[in-house]
């Protein structure tokens, strides 16, 4: 299996972004990635979204790559619900360790502001089960709040732990310019916050994003060519799970996410440990405490005391979400992926512009569903 | 690069399927292709869809193969619009062929007919581009009448020669058991059909098809334990073009078919005249058209005159479409890249249960978009 490395990186600051449309913000991302590498144009552009549908646009991949002077190169666009990002990575991965390709464009981009909220938040909803679960109501924050619940009272956490990732995430988020939510916030005012679906409260759950980021890879005589800085995909892990939770065997854990952190690393040869900084994908407090356990950063229902601790804040090993994560960074759904793997490139790279807290080894995992499709890469410098 | 060799094929019968949902479609064509290798479950699924957003279902990947009892599995889906199976072939090529995976799933699923034909109208016309040209209230069928023209009018084609396709179509269709419509149309008919969109009259153009289908590929070593009679993929080659065809260089010609296949063929160092048997995407007779002359089969604005001299039959080199093609087997949209190569699979197994013309090296070509995101796939016995 041949080598392939990270040589360039865009991102579109993260916001209700009304004045560009979709292949106006892929473009801006896949110029600047693009641009990292000296202008040298890929030849294949994978494309990772989820709702493109409520904006009456499919087919992508053709769109972004002709709107890129791309035309003849090879594309798709993948999907995975939220993880559409991280399994287009893993796509475009395999498309450059087969030798079939040497510099494709990983790209994601996702324009959900231009429809009305309930329309989004319904189209939001169809990564979890239609047929079984959404006919009964239930709203994907609503599938979350269930878990949540569960998880607090079978571990005893209080509302004021499961607060405290919010606050965290503010703070990390304050500093990073393509942030979406650019404030800090006290615990009082996340506990204290509109109920969305209880237990979860407004600041609980990710804002509603538009934006695209993209990441350029290539092979490895081809990396040494294009860039001073490759960053080495050292592993790449994806997983599913049913996309009903009625019927998990087990509601505190995200086995997908175990699984797909199990594999990144194994092909890899790290071990959990051995990770100096994250990227996890906390689109409500509870994804985030399942992230954490089920990749293996805490024991089982360990995550909130950890964090009351200290732990997981810029300089510790690892450092969870020095972005501000989904929470405060955002969550522009198919390209939230992406965002994370550029951002732990920048962060190995020591060119991240918000908090920099530097590192040998980085992690990035994305979860579509109520984690039922999960993307785990890791990185080297 | 690893070798890598279709062991298993399945598929449901094409129609308007009222009675099975999307996973249970999808399952039967799986169940069939994974019961050819014994039973042994793929690593990964993949699969190509275009257009579950109408019915409100997203995750397609994880949704499948769950239901296939395959949780912890590696799975997303592919879109390209109609071109979405041929994507999605070329997706799981790749994650076989990098040594990521030995035992793959490509599964292609479309269940369109569960909405009224003006939805799911609009729907196939994302893949055109929504904000430049569909804005205008062109429909796809429209963009097509519109090359159409252009075609017969520069190559001085009779509205009879173009008549041509759909008899021998729906002649060939008539022996496949899996086909939507088996029944024989006469020249006559063709050519005094209901116009739908001048000078595309409806037997010019192919049915709203539900239904799925299956290849199972596998590494060299692993085919040859799973299957007695494994096909090679000789070749894989995917170009996108612009979505819009109003800036198109030349309207009488697909670049990204010629391309596609020049790089199938390229990379199975075998040429257009190799080629026994073809399944290519005649979604409308203008589209087989310039897809026959893309490819290669005859020069530019020659396919109808090869085709009223007897050309591209059931025996010829090549034959054409023995399966009925996309206007007699159907269309159900991302899932008829599938149908296609499992189509030329068991032609050049012999085991195909419509017209069998055999043969031993075989081409399949999948187009999305007004051939704006196409697959070409060379399969050797």
């Amino acid at each position: 299996m041949g080598k392939v490395y990270v040589v360039g990186v865009g991102m579109t600051k993260v916001g209700r972004i009304i004045d560009k449309s979709l292949r106006e913000l892929a473009a801006e991302a896949a110029f600047k990635a693009i641009d990292e590498v000296g202008n040298e144009p890929p030849e294949a552009v994978i494309v990772g979204n989820m709702l493109s549908s409520l904006i009456e646009q499919e087919n992508l991949a053709s769109l972004i790559a002709d709107y890129l002077g791309l035309r003849g190169a090879t594309g798709f666009k993948v999907e995975g619900a939220c993880g559409s990002g991280g399994a287009a990575f893993l796509a475009g991965y395999s498309l450059v360790a087969s030798g079939l390709f040497s510099r494709v464009l990983v790209l994601g981009v996702e324009k959900l502001n231009e429809r009305p909220t309930p329309d989004t938040s319904r189209g939001l909803a169809w990564a979890a089960d239609s047929d079984y679960e959404l006919v009964y109501g239930v709203s994907f924050a609503g599938l979350n709040a269930l878990v949540m619940r569960l998880y607090m009272s079978k571990y005893g956490v209080t509302r004021e732990e499961m607060g405290l990732w919010a606050v965290l995430m503010h703070e990390n988020g304050y500093y990073n310019p393509y942030a979406h939510l650019r404030k800090k916030v006290t615990l009082e005012e996340v506990i204290k916050s509109p109920v969305i679906a209880d237990p979860i409260r407004l600041y609980d759950a990710c804002p509603i994003s538009d934006g695209a980021a993209a990441v350029y890879i290539a092979s490895e005589d081809v990396a040494r060519k294009l860039s001073d800085t490759p960053i080495k995909v050292a592993g790449v892990g994806n997983a599913v799970d049913s996309t009903d939770i009625t019927s998990r065997f087990d509601l505190d854990e995200f086995l997908a996410s175990k699984l797909s952190a199990e594999r990144a690393l194994r092909m890899a040869k790290l071990y959990v440990k051995d990770i100096d900084v994250a990227e996890i994908h906390d689109a409500y407090s509870i994804v985030a405490m399942l992230s954490i356990e089920s990749i293996g950063f805490a024991p089982k229902g360990r995550a909130p005391k950890m964090l009351s601790e200290g732990r997981f804040r810029p300089g510790d090993k690892p450092s969870l979400n020095p972005s501000g994560g989904l929470k405060s960074r955002g969550h522009p759904v198919g390209a939230t992926g992406i965002y994370q793997i550029a951002e732990i490139t920048m962060q190995l790279r020591g060119d991240f512009p918000g908090l920099k807290v530097g590192g040998e080894v980085g992690l990035a995992q994305n979860i579509g569903g109520v984690g039922s499709n999960v993307t785990t890469v890791v990185l080297r410098r």
